[in-house]
């Protein structure tokens, strides 16, 4: 169905109290990556705020090639969000037993990585991300926190931010995870700092000697090289944060990490 | 219109980032309480998010009788609700330039104060509120820390729960502000808590004799009585917190708090 003639319902909760959760996968040439990784994950999550989610991540990648297939998109790059919310239901914060949950999947185009602009990025000072909140960890609908650090980078001359967590520890971009480069290693903030278990992260942390440890801002902006990675971007430098110049994709190690990612599906 | 006939784009960014704020305002016997303070809290948030809001509080308040009148709803009390989010957006966390916001108001029955059961409540283990949020303190689409804390209060045979922030101070209920009694003298968190500056909160502290102070956990189960305070409930004794047993409904403080709010609107 065209988006634009696609509603959903204005007592949906993942309108009137964001009660929902999504993923956002990468689809390169017809083919959704990873697919196996964030579909389980989308499974993993909604159980933790108690979504019912009756698909298998059989069904769900049968949707997903489907939705591919039905728009023609076989060749370039798109982006596929599932969104699932807790569904319609009467006013009021008690979640309707049993819900009727919305499951909604997107599709559109996604840019190439060779014309994203170089980031800048700026520590936010306007907000924090709460790790000792269930949903730092969650790919939930909340996306304010992040949202006011970005508006506040762009106000800055940016267009990215790191946010810390309220113990003044990195947590993640707007957008992505990150990793910075000390002394030659590899190094990312641990998912108790608040942070996301993003794909990429996550393959990451498998295929390159990656460290888990926590980030002050000191550290960061001391850093050889800071990264973003995030499913529909994979890794990329960045070019300056809090002003300092980076080498952003001129970056030695950048190709290293990027070529560790998959390009077709394993599943 | 109908709220099952009425949709919203699913580009709409309150759907796909929560972001959005909203408020919800006690209408009784075709009367909208407060409207005044509702729809000026409404813009000054609007602005804090920076989501252009460009009808005036006189303007908000012909719109909610309009959807009085046309309802019927002349009798009885009705919680209307506005919402505003920064309206559809092509995919990204960067909102659109100018974006082109969804301004929605609805209203449904509420219900009588005399139907609503008991409060049980607990203190909140599986979530904090995040005061260095500027979010915590603006009536945002992002409840989903109050629905984490009252599914864990639900587990537990109780219907409500107060939300510590990260410093473990209390900060709120899951819809509603908190108020204490101590030594007979009434004592509510300050705003810098992680407390949204509800309505009701505001009347009380005006007319009656309140003490901003921050709360610990300790104090509150030691509180004479515990009071949670929202526009559509008014203000309303808790029955239990953390298994201890309170006055409830039978607190001979209760009937000053409520006769201390407007049951007209002054506006």
């Amino acid at each position: 169905m065209d988006a634009a003639a696609t509603p959903v319902g204005i007592t949906d909760r993942g309108f009137t109290l964001a009660d929902g959760i999504f993923d956002t996968l990468l689809v390169i040439d017809g083919q959704p990556l990873l697919t196996e990784a964030h579909l389980t994950r989308l499974q993993d999550h909604a159980r933790q705020v108690r979504i019912p989610l009756a698909l298998s991540v059989a069904d769900l990648r049968k949707a997903a090639l489907t939705l591919i297939q039905k728009n023609g998109y076989t060749k370039g790059r798109y982006a596929l969000r599932t969104t699932l919310t807790r569904g319609p239901a009467p006013r009021g914060l008690l979640p309707p037993e049993p819900p009727t949950p919305t499951l909604l999947m997107t599709i559109q185009p996604a840019p190439a990585p060779d014309t994203i602009p170089p980031i800048h990025a700026f520590t936010a000072g306007s907000t924090r991300r709460n790790e000792h909140s269930p949903l730092s960890r969650i790919k939930s609908l909340q996306y304010g926190d992040n949202l006011l650090a970005l508006m506040e980078a762009r106000d800055k001359g940016g267009n990215e931010a790191v946010l810390l967590n309220t113990a003044g520890h990195a947590a993640c971009a707007t957008a992505g995870n990150i990793f910075i480069r000390e002394g030659g290693k590899l190094i990312t903030p641990p998912l108790k700092d608040g942070v996301l278990n993003g794909i990429v992260r996550e393959t990451l942390l498998r295929q390159t000697e990656t460290r888990e440890e926590s980030l002050t801002v000191k550290r960061i902006q001391q850093a050889e090289a800071i990264y973003i990675t995030s499913s529909l971007s994979g890794v990329r430098g960045l070019s300056s944060f809090d002003g300092r110049a980076l080498p952003g994709a001129e970056d030695p190690f950048l190709k290293e990490m990027i070529t560790s990612l998959p390009q077709k599906d394993a599943a």
